[in-house]
């Protein structure tokens, strides 16, 4: 489609929902939010208010069949996802889905087939690749700047674990957390994984192993090209967020180290010291969720391909299952164990 | 007063009315600009396209008219500023004024005078006060936390020198690049300068020598309590944008590093590096842009003294005054030689 | 035993000798050099002329033989330490011998036995433990500065593969390079391993590969008390010796950096740049191995435990074969399959 | 003169006589100490013990008598240093003499006559030239890697100040302290200053000012070539020793940071820090002592110039009376007011 302005419906008054509806109505002139929904009303309309919004829909099925809506934005519970998507496309609807489409292969499927069937286009929303220094590590990788890959070490470890209850309905920490790791990984060597092998366990809080979920992990990549990457993840990091990446390649290395507050330094009598990194990742990775949109925005209106793919949102599910399986035998997995055509070479 | 959103016209749509405006639009809820105006009236029709401004008006006469502004932005030139201040206070609106005030104090002085009789609310833009950086540093000193301050250093140096026609109409390299050091070093320490020494030369460009201005200098400030200081300001460096402070305390010190677009750091088999850090204001100071305006309009809606008063305005002309006229005698200048009751002790 | 100064022999006079002979010569008055010998005896003869040693023994047995000599310091190939070993242990010699003590579990458990009947002295050359950095690192996890330990993670890359011809003698990367990080895995968690999976292959030159080696690995350790580790291996890093650790604790994390020939940091218009680290182990460990002596003599001198024992010799070689057969079989192998008693819980 | 060895005799056996003594005998095969003198008999005896120096002279008179002397190291108080000087040189003897030559220029003029009729090598110990750091920055300046310098801003802070009776003799912190940095503007520039300005005062203890000093000054120098410098000083910081310089050339900057302990940093629920830098100039400045020595005794082996010579002993001292004068007289004083032919344009 070419059109002046995109105008969007947001399906979802939450936390991320209320976030891209901010970025859309104050930031991002060449999009308009014309409807919003939530199963919560008053949330939905809260959202509304504040950013100007003047239909709150009674459902996303009202929503979807509202023909001034271009595209829509799926910000709803994870177990929606994968229906809304369905639905959307078969409604002509482009869409912005949050990540994971699902946690189950089968709905993935299903959901990918339905865009594909309508020719709509679909973003997942890995806002990480967006982030600056995330995408500087990639253009380091494009453009040669530190030659072949050769070990990828992609740190990601939360504040604190969420609540028990959230845990018990997450899909476990792989599909939860690690999976925006797993699409870094992906996203950084530009590549896919076919085996995976995890050495983790219960370090933070036995409730989490008692729920079924283990809160800390080393995550095993080997890349179909022969680059071998790693993922340290903990589900808690006394001083913050952690969000590195490092990559060593045949010309060199690149690294990124976390984002502060403040550049400010203090040394006193007892040690030198700066104060914490940027510790939620609203605040680390504002300017990506901003500029996630502004790239899904700009997709459809040139009628350009999107920057996630559904299939890439797809891959990372395959990734966390074989993760889960490889913790569960204390061996390496193959993908194609997990999923058949899980990788092609 | 107390409104639930205060109402602004904006004076001036060039670079930095044109950020004001998107801030307001698109960053600050609590603001609405209802009216513009610029003696380009396509600049200010542009902005006010972009921002959703209803109101374009033809003359900055007929803005501060306009009885639904509750408030000004004045960011039209340098030389219109004091009178405009003047205008705006005798019409009972509150007033935000890019620095500086004037190159004169007379002027100055008479502008104040205005606003004290409307006993309207003046802030002057000294957006830096409002950098995540010096404000941490400021704290820092008023916390005790590198207990009390014996030097101050800043670093302050722009990327290239900015043409010499502009140079011409400056003021002088004190009254426009310096100021914003100046004002930053009574804000550091909290106190007033007394005494102003300053070295200096052409070092850039001969063509800015023969403007009657100097590019590069070293001023060192004597403040009320003891505390010595210096700038260290140059009109072009290689690099980009540098902006660094450091004090040293009986306790401890503090110093800032620049800001950076990535925390990439790239090995190579040359060298490890990493990119060059922000290069322009706008960027680098862009978050201080929009805190300077929330706290301005917070003041006026809740009827708080501003954070940058006209005093805070006035003095660092008073230090500029100083400062050339150290340069000429080679000697060091009294702010008292300069102005009357420059300094309370 | 207690005396005023240590008498030292040095078997072998090559590149480890001649550093360790200087280190004693010219930095350690608690020790004198009596007597050193090589089956080179123009080098034996160059380092005794440097370092004022009066006597150059004609053999080993020569040496050993010397009633003078109170101590032995092992510096020659990798195949002749385990029986110096046993031969100095039995002429009543305290030893000090170069890693690793030998390819084979047998002739490392043979010399072992040697020396524990002698009732001798035995240090293993581990200098990395003596290194700043690394000591710092293993304080804040003995004294609790960062709490529990989670996760370790060890990078050594070296700045480039030695000769082929070496390489075929090496004993392979995991007991000729990786046994450092081995022991440094151990020394800094203070725990014992019992699984290690390794993903590796040959990205560096495949001459490598040919000669039976590889020269990339990520090896993931188990420990026994559940702290999961990795090694991050490279036979070559374009930008040189690359030697860091980072560990993640229940209260906090401790990383060190690379150590540089300088703390200067050059903006250009290009980038933010400094010179590359420290690229030979001669010049990164120069301190280490001085420290590493002096612990020696110290122990000796005052009959204390020496702090790289016989014991802390041989199980990173249990752990290089563990990873040989890990990565030759592609699963975790654990400990016990390789060496009877390997770990004691 | 071309010898396999220099043979040195020391005067004074002091601190800084030790270190400079255990560097010749344990680190520098090219010389060897002959003989060391010193009033107070014992310290001499014990350093010659340690340091293995066969002759302990009854007096400074002996000790230049003595044949076997090719170079004396004058390490006693300052006062002694010019006749010393004198004397050595009339003796024959090449000379490395602590800074600085004397208090007072015509005293150094007579010292520096005595040395050129004698035709002998004199160097004086300003070590810092001969730091990785400083001697990378100077690299950077020479070589153009940075351009045409303009700014030169170099701090140099100690610990905590000596003691006041100390104080009371060491010719007041410009001659006692500032003259290493006075040194080190010459150097990293390479120019002569011709005007120095003064902003100082008493803020670390007022005994301090009782005893007629200042403990905390900003020295502005102008260089003949234009340049404009700073130095930075105070005696006493909490966090240590501080010493870094920052010049800003036509090409990009070049800035230094402290030498630290280690580079470990700990990140904690309440901070990111690392510990204190070195804090002792023994520590800090120890491989320059030992460069400078190794330098000194290179020139006269080779019979090359010093790198530091007698006319680079005495710009400082001018330096530093200049500097008082300016602090006592509140104006910039150019260098010629203070000595004849200061400084050859």
């Amino acid at each position: 489609m070419r059109a002046e302005r995109l105008r969007i419906g947001i399906v979802g008054a939450g936390r991320i929902g209320r976030v891209h509806a901010e970025t859309l109505a104050f930031g991002l002139p060449e999009a308009e939010i014309v409807s919003i929904t939530d199963v919560d009303r008053g949330a939905a309309r809260k959202v509304a208010e504040r950013c100007g919004i003047h239909t709150v829909a009674n459902s996303s099925q009202d929503l979807l069949a509202d023909a001034r809506v271009d595209a829509v934005l799926i910000c709803s519970p994870t177990d929606t996802h994968a229906e809304l998507i369905s639905e959307a496309a078969r409604a002509g609807k482009h869409v912005f889905c949050e990540k994971p489409i699902a946690h189950d292969l089968e709905k993935i499927d299903a959901a990918l087939e339905a865009v594909a069937q309508a020719g709509v286009k679909l973003q997942i929303g890995f806002n990480r690749r967006f982030d600056a220094n995330f995408a500087r590590v990639r253009r380091a990788v494009e453009s040669g700047e530190i030659g072949a890959p050769r070990l990828l070490h992609i740190v990601s470890r939360d504040p604190a674990p969420p609540p028990i209850s959230y845990i018990k309905v997450s899909g476990g920490m792989f599909l939860d957390m690690t999976i925006h790791d797993f699409d870094m990984a992906r996203f950084l060597i530009g590549e896919d994984v076919e085996e995976i092998y995890v050495a983790g366990g219960v370090m933070v809080d036995p409730e989490i192993g008692r729920a079924g979920d283990l809160d800390t992990a080393v995550i095993v990549l080997r890349f179909v090209n022969g680059v071998i990457g790693t993922i340290d993840n903990c589900r808690q990091a006394a001083y913050g967020y952690d969000q590195r990446v490092e990559i060593l390649g045949s010309l060199g290395k690149i690294a990124t180290e976390n984002r502060y507050p403040n550049e400010a330094v203090v040394s006193t009598g007892r040690e030198v010291r700066r104060d914490l990194p940027l510790n939620f990742f609203m605040e680390r990775y504002r300017d990506s969720f901003a500029a996630e949109l502004r790239s899904f925005v700009d997709a459809v209106l040139r009628d350009q391909p999107t920057l996630v793919t559904g299939a890439d949102g797809r891959m990372p599910v395959v990734m966390g299952l074989a993760a889960r399986r490889s913790y569960e035998e204390g061996r390496a997995i193959r993908l194609a164990e997990v999923a058949k055509g899980a990788v092609r070479r």
